[in-house]
């Protein structure tokens, strides 16, 4: 079994208003030192040993987890996870 | 300024229904070696230097951004990050 994680954010640029609702609600309880936040998903998935695991990684993230208009994404695999 | 980077999951053994619906979509598509899938958030917040900025992050996580009783954080504080 590989454990893959995917993080996927919002491009630069893409207005992102649950970001700027964290920040102000940092700023409400004191925390004035944060200037920005953005807010992304993060996935684990379980995946299974065999061939082309990245590409299809990297296809599952383009065609399902994604939106690649608007959002950017990266991921690493781990090897050898027991389930 | 600092670039803090959150990984927030759902505890082990808590149900995730949006993972579950995240890997049944996968394994319509065919990628049926998904065996399991897990939907947490990241965040990403700029924040000024300044002291016990791990601290304060540790407090933001426990006090707004997760909540500890069903969900883990994570997080890594990058130094030197020009706005």
């Amino acid at each position: 079994m590989k454990k893959v994680k995917i993080y996927i954010t919002l491009k630069q640029g893409v207005l992102d208003p649950q970001g700027k609702a964290v920040q102000d609600s940092l700023q409400t309880l004191g925390y004035d030192g944060v200037k920005e936040a953005r807010v992304g998903k993060y996935m684990e998935l379980t995946v299974e040993d065999g061939e082309n695991v990245e590409k299809k990684v990297e296809d599952m993230c383009a065609k399902l987890l994604a939106n690649p208009v608007i959002e950017d994404y990266e991921y690493t695999i781990e090897e050898g996870v027991t389930q």
